[in-house]
């Protein structure tokens, strides 16, 4: 049966801010994303598929939705077309609730490395952090100032799915001292006028938790910030630009912290 | 005095691809790119600026190119408007020339590291891979297959400026693989099924000139491109994602060779 007039208006709705903030739900679409919600056991609440526009991989994908018993519906082509984000949809959209994002204690414990993100305002930077932490293990990220919106549709698919196999907080600066403090966490934090690798690497490889701040590109790390930091770390590099990018930034540390 | 309106046309026409293909010009925009041209001495043929737009830091800029005998051409806020690509401009973008992008022997001999990128379609990925780059000492950068349009506005501007400071050429797969035979090149391909960094390094910190190929995300690279790598290198990570972005996975290695 296809979807009413209402069901669909509130589908589309998630494509907004305003939607996702009323529902608490956001929509994920494509294959790759529903192939990943499944390799992390983060199921759709419902998942949208129109068959003309399936391949061989997207019934395949369906087909463990449907034996999972997860709620699928067949959506007609229009429908999926209004509910789509992108220029050629795959015929697979999953609906998904926003999972809680607060910080409290007893802290989780499973995570030595952690990403903190802070006013990181572009929708790919913030989406590729997110898919490198998940490569090099750092499976808890928190998100204090005025990041962009994790589950929006351009992080989600900046992310190719990492955003399943994370823990997302958001977190204020006063809750991100208090958590470095009580877990007594080695905060390492990323700046220009930080120490070189060689001469940090030996604490940081002791720390644990280790939380890895990466700051906007515009304007670099708050100075609350790098006054919580035990660390702040420069990237060498020939001087021949001003700056790396912010995720590229993240994603050099995070493997250097990997690799210790 | 204003722009004509033929004139005003010719500026606005290298927004779009044919544009420049027509005139081989190109079109960059804002302070910061505008300082990194003055910083790489890649100068503008032309330069407009609208008064009323420009922060102290823009005069600045404009100032320098004046003492440089730059053309300048001041124009309304409208006509700037109709030149410009972001939603709030600063009021000062530079016409440059498209240098050319053929690898002529004999080659070049002052560039160790070198960028090969192969069908890189994304417009901020290419960019960040530039600005690494040059960051990085991958002073030249080799284009192949079906990459992004480099003098594009979206790749300029996720360069950062750093398309200023590099040797920027186009090789289709036979220049690329006589290049490397006739510079004796070690090769550097990154792909999921290649050996360690830690299998890798020697090999690597020998080589001179070393081409680092990076591919495109969803293809990976050409078996061809494959074939004329000396070393095949896998970056290790958790296995919890499927694979990298291509800018992050390009600048981790770029950033490990220039630590060598």
């Amino acid at each position: 049966m296809p979807l009413s007039r209402m069901e669909l208006k509130n589908v589309k709705s998630l494509l907004t801010k305003k939607g996702r903030n009323t529902t608490k739900m956001f929509i994920a679409e494509g294959i790759r994303l529903m192939e990943e919600s499944l390799r992390h056991g983060f199921f759709p609440s419902s998942v949208y598929y129109t068959p003309v526009l399936l391949s061989e991989r997207g019934f395949s994908v369906l087909d463990k939705f449907i034996r999972k018993n997860i709620k699928t519906t067949q959506i007609s082509l229009s429908q999926m077309t209004a509910i789509s984000d992108t220029q050629s949809p795959q015929g697979i959209v999953g609906v998904f609730e926003i999972p809680d994002q607060n910080l409290k204690e007893p802290y989780p414990k499973n995570y030595r490395n952690i990403l903190v993100c802070e006013n990181i305002s572009d929708p790919g930077n913030l989406g590729t952090l997110l898919r490198t932490a998940l490569a090099f293990d750092f499976g808890m990220i928190l998100l204090c100032g005025d990041c962009v919106e994790v589950f929006s549709p351009k992080v989600i698919r900046s992310t190719a799915g990492a955003v399943f196999g994370l823990k997302i907080c958001k977190v204020n600066l006063k809750e991100l001292g208090l958590f470095i403090n009580k877990t007594e966490a080695t905060a390492v934090a990323a700046a220009i006028d930080g120490t070189s690798w060689s001469e940090s690497w030996e604490k940081i490889q002791k720390g644990s938790p280790r939380p890895l701040i990466i700051g906007s590109e515009a304007d670099g790390l708050s100075l609350e910030i790098l006054n919580i930091a035990t660390v702040i770390l420069r990237i060498s590099h020939s001087g021949k630009v001003e700056s790396l990018n912010a995720a590229v930034a993240g994603s050099i540390i995070m493997k250097q912290i990997y690799d210790l």
